[in-house]
């Protein structure tokens, strides 16, 4: 991780510039895989299952008994901590609820807006080094509460066949009941063509490594919608000489140890601040289990010292991260000037991991500097807003006239028509 | 347009297949248009005005005094139109707006929820046949609303290198000051690249043809976001014997003169009243001025008799309309039922031109099917929702050990260690 004292603002795309991908190479290994499924369904699934999970699965279906089971593999600790996040999580997503809007515009002009549904989602969580069950709650929560009606949840299996029982366990607490061993570019495929096990859905869910991430782009070609464009996940730090370096350099860790891809950035006033982080880095990077994957992501990283704070904050806005911790002094007025970040961890005592885990916040967030345009998950994402009007005739005599000057303007004469012969109708009849 | 009686559900989705795009051979064109774009900026945009709207610009912005001259240009009646419309269209989208969200979950674990703007936002409006003024509203009025800070508006100039008046007076009375005279592939290439005359933008929001459609698509690769997938209008009527088949026809009609692509479909419970529909089609359909667009669209539509209520919510449900009018006796129970559709016109007296124009709801809404997933925009498309976390170290006692075990059972030290090191230090300072 270098320390970059000054740059120029011109500079700063190429000094923060992401880790690319090589999309070209990836869509070749992944669109076979969409092809296949799309045309043998399960058989499909057993033979990926087979070749990438190294198990030969009798059902693709996580059984009853399974689930049943998987309450018991757990410590009561870990039960309890994930009833508390889900509690949290279920607050927070619960109130962002939009009521049912009724406007009337003009007397006999009422209009209205609901939230309803989408009718069937598909959450993709990962397998591999580390069991996501914080994803479950993170997708399955406002899934719930938006009220969808079909649930569907795919898995990798591990070389025994079996879904860790922690994902289990919080996918039933939650209340979803399919679960599918189905992991990685045929998961996203199989939710989006649907098979014999997998049915198909609407809007596709979660995070993935780029195989999954080039599977969830090349669905949406297929009609069905995904949470948002994916990229590796990333921190940045906003902190001053009030933040504590220890505990600034355990938060760059804790996202520098999800992937060698990872970007973590730290900016602050001063070259002697930042040198304080780096140095509790290196101290507690030796005690991680992951710390090689740390080192590696600590690469594709650095340290910018910006001595004026306007910069600083113009900065943190082209970058647009997904995680923003700010630890400064005047802390109100600098997170008031941020317009462009996924979610926002403020002061001292609040680390990235709360909001990852358990503080009710959702951690499905636009990475890749796609917080300029992207909100995270939240419960609008299980939802469309469908808007409704209803006219009385008094209504269309109102707004009626206005219509048909527009459209007439447009030179669209069939749509002032559907005015016109109403009001003639409402004229001829005395109504 | 045929008449369909009982269709088995099984046959829906053939016969109402929507017109195909020919992607492959639309994107060989518009791909080497943002390629030029992109290198050479104005350059390229004047070359594009001169050989796809055969006009020599001076300047590629819109003047003061073109904009001046355009209220005189205007009828007072139209004037007096786009102001009602844009009143209207205030106030439904003004009530949209999400307060902001605040949550202590726990004790001293404070969560928040504001709507910030996406900052820099590109509005197409096409030209060609008709001025449409009305989507220079329908996008500017929530921009404005929601306080993005740089709203580019392009579209295409005529052949004397000239805007319509309406268009420019629309935008003036918005407040949108940056019009710039190119349209097409190159417009949404100028947005996504930004050139000296048109800013880069965040999020390209318009309709346009296929050309402009599949730049749309194309300019997501470069990080740039769009309102929706598009594809060609549409209406689904649902009828019963409570309807006035002249109305029924008229609305028809109204979404055939779209273009030769736009699809109508009627959904009745007789074939007597269907017939009564295609009757009143064919005597409204000659006076039209689009009448030759019309007939086309129609060749592309269907009348679908079904007996049954369940099964016409069904098959309405399956093909997720666009525009969805309901002119059924159980008018409430039918429209609870709908669960895919972008906007809902109900009763006899709401014809579809009134919410594309003036009442207030938002006429860009999702097509092709997309209504399952999308929801047509409002005042969300113009701004992120960006959450917020605060912990006091009395809520880090609180939810810590949540997140401690937490991250612990996902194998990530670091995120642990996150909330330990604070936690220790509130115990080693006696805080």
């Amino acid at each position: 991780m270098n320390i970059l004292v000054n740059p120029a603002p011109s500079t700063w795309k190429k000094e923060l510039a992401r880790p690319v991908f090589k999309t070209k190479e990836i869509n070749k290994i992944v669109k076979p895989i969409l092809r296949k499924v799309k045309r043998n369904g399960d058989k499909a699934l057993y033979k990926f299952a087979h070749e990438y999970d190294h198990v030969d699965l009798d059902s693709l279906l996580v059984s009853e008994e399974e689930i049943l089971a998987a309450s018991a593999a757990l410590s009561p600790e870990l039960r309890q901590a994930i009833e508390t996040a889900k509690a949290n999580i279920e607050r927070f997503h619960q109130a962002q609820a939009s009521p049912e809007l009724v406007e009337e515009v003009m007397p006999g002009v009422l209009c209205k807006r609901r939230s309803v549904a989408v009718q069937r989602v598909g959450l993709y969580i990962p397998g591999g080094t580390a069991p996501l069950f914080s994803t479950v709650l993170m997708l399955g929560v406002p899934a719930k509460i938006a009220g969808c009606k079909e649930i569907v949840l795919c898995t990798p299996p591990n070389r025994e066949g079996k879904v860790h029982p922690a994902i289990l366990f919080t996918a039933q607490l939650i209340g979803i009941h399919k679960i599918v061993k189905v992991g990685g570019a045929q998961a996203v495929a199989a939710m989006t063509f649907g098979t014999a096990s997998v049915p198909q859905v609407d809007k596709i869910f979660g995070p993935g490594n780029q195989f999954v991430t080039a599977a969830k782009q090349l669905a949406t070609k297929y009609g069905v919608a995904i949470d948002m464009p994916a990229g590796p996940s990333e921190v940045l730090v906003y902190a001053d000489e009030s933040a504590v370096p220890s505990f600034v350099a355990a938060d760059l860790l804790s996202q520098a140890e999800h992937g060698v891809d990872s970007q973590v950035v730290l900016v602050t006033h001063t070259e002697k601040f930042a040198k304080k982080v780096l140095k509790e880095i290196n101290k507690q990077l030796e005690k991680l289990s992951r710390r090689d994957i740390a080192k590696k992501a600590l690469n594709n990283s650095v340290a910018v010292v910006l001595q004026d704070e306007d910069e600083a904050i113009a900065l943190i806005n082209e970058y647009a991260p997904e995680h923003l911790i700010i630890s400064v002094q005047k802390e109100e007025e600098t997170v008031d000037a941020i317009v462009n970040a996924g979610s926002i961890f403020i002061g001292n005592y609040t680390p990235e991991s709360a909001g990852d885990y358990a503080s009710g916040t959702n951690h499905t967030l636009p990475t890749y500097g796609y917080a300029r345009n992207y909100s995270g998950v939240s419960l609008d994402s299980f939802v469309k807003k469908i808007t409704y009007q209803k006219i009385s005739p008094e209504g269309l005599k109102n707004l009626g006239p206005t219509v048909e000057i527009m459209a007439e303007n447009e030179l669209l004469d069939a749509h002032k028509n559907a005015v016109t012969i109403r009001l003639n109708y409402l004229k001829e009849n005395n109504l």
